[in-house]
């Protein structure tokens, strides 16, 4: 584990590998690589600019939040039409909480470009979030808002948001599944696997098989969301038959 | 008073007026109308498009709110190298807080173009506010995120955010000068009159004189912000033997 790490000096060798990895996370090449270090760099490091002033992602974290907030209300806006402006302001609650930030920066494995003298064990959960967040300010800085737009579009949009789950209508299509195949005495099977082929995050996929059919597969950043992929995939093949239920 | 006003049918006259109207307040060619018609329709209009979803401002105040909320953040970011997470998160409060955007709206003379079913003396102070955001929602879908940068640092940074001031170290300039005059026993005269020019939106001039010779002058679009100009201008040139006090 190489999450306690301490700067002394920015290493030129160093600088080479995050750029590196940050350019197959981002899709994009970084141009200043400082407002990334910054982005992960946790307060524990007691790291001061020339001036005195703490380099943490604390205040990057600030700015990514509230791009983020504004990207997420963007996308709401133009999916959602219909949408209250009630509607649109719990929406964006469930997207940005928390919970859903911590499991992106876990799922973009973001711990690992983090420097900080606090064991992982003890900094808690809410650093994955935080630093998704510091990430994002980091981005906006580097590339502005466009960049950032489209960044959030592929990683927390495109994979996570889907506004039908959101709403509460569905809040588990594998627990639907189970239930459905257990109502219809079928035999099911989720049958999960790590594939992370040549990617630097690990993959994992899923198939899904009643009484004896393959039937669908899901591949993501974690066993539970993999599921979830493969049953909402088995939900729509099957869903005039599971709605009549 | 035009306030009461009902949109049947739009009218090609109409929308000539208000685009010129729009271009003197915006500083830029608006290119789709109808935008900025939403955010200046109030839900007691209960118009509806084809679909059946209510053309109102409320969608678009989600929206501008989310964008309004990610320039501050940027600015101060930027503007406040050395504030804490928490130091921007309470500068940015205060700079969007409801007051700040009534008094904005206010100043803007949004309320012009607004068409209402309610008597303006019943829809409250907020629409002020309200409308200010919905503007800014609509000039982010019809140029997008740059243009409202731009139009939010004229509008609010460059007229408003004072950091000194927000921060609380000093509340009112012309507090401070009048208490520093009687202190030292000085005769001071504030001298207001209407000054809007050739411009659209009132303004006022302020100028302020110390011991019978003038210091300083203001202008601005109310007469306390005038005042207040022209006090800071007083406060900068006395600084020295203010600060003494």
């Amino acid at each position: 584990m190489n999450f306690i790490r301490k700067i002394v000096k920015s290493r030129p060798q160093e600088d080479i590998i995050l750029r590196d990895e940050l350019k197959k996370l981002l899709k994009f090449s970084p141009t200043s690589i400082n407002k990334y270090k910054k982005a992960f760099t946790h307060r524990s490091v007691q790291m001061i600019d020339r001036k005195g002033i703490p380099i943490n992602y604390e205040r990057l974290e600030f700015l990514g939040d509230s791009i983020l907030g504004a990207v997420i209300s963007a996308y709401l806006y133009k999916e959602a039409p219909k949408g209250s402006e009630g509607y649109l302001t719990q929406m964006r609650s469930k997207i940005v909480s928390r919970e859903h930030l911590n499991e992106l920066g876990k799922d973009l494995n973001l711990i690992r470009f983090v420097k900080s003298n606090i064991d992982q064990a003890n900094v808690g959960d809410n650093i994955h979030g935080n630093i998704f967040e510091a990430l994002i300010g980091a981005i906006y800085l580097d590339k502005g808002f466009n960049f950032c737009q489209k960044f959030i579009h592929q990683n927390v949009i495109a994979p996570y948001v889907d506004i039908a789950k959101l709403e509460g209508k569905i809040t588990s299509y594998k627990g639907l599944i189970i239930e459905w195949c257990q109502k219809q005495k079928k035999r099911y099977a989720f049958d999960a696997y790590e594939d992370s082929g040549n990617e630097t995050t690990k993959h994992f996929s899923v198939k899904i098989s009643i009484d004896g059919q393959q039937i669908a597969k899901g591949r993501a950043t974690s066993k539970k969301k993999a599921e979830e992929q493969a049953s909402k995939r088995v939900y729509f093949a099957f869903q005039n038959e599971i709605s009549q239920d």
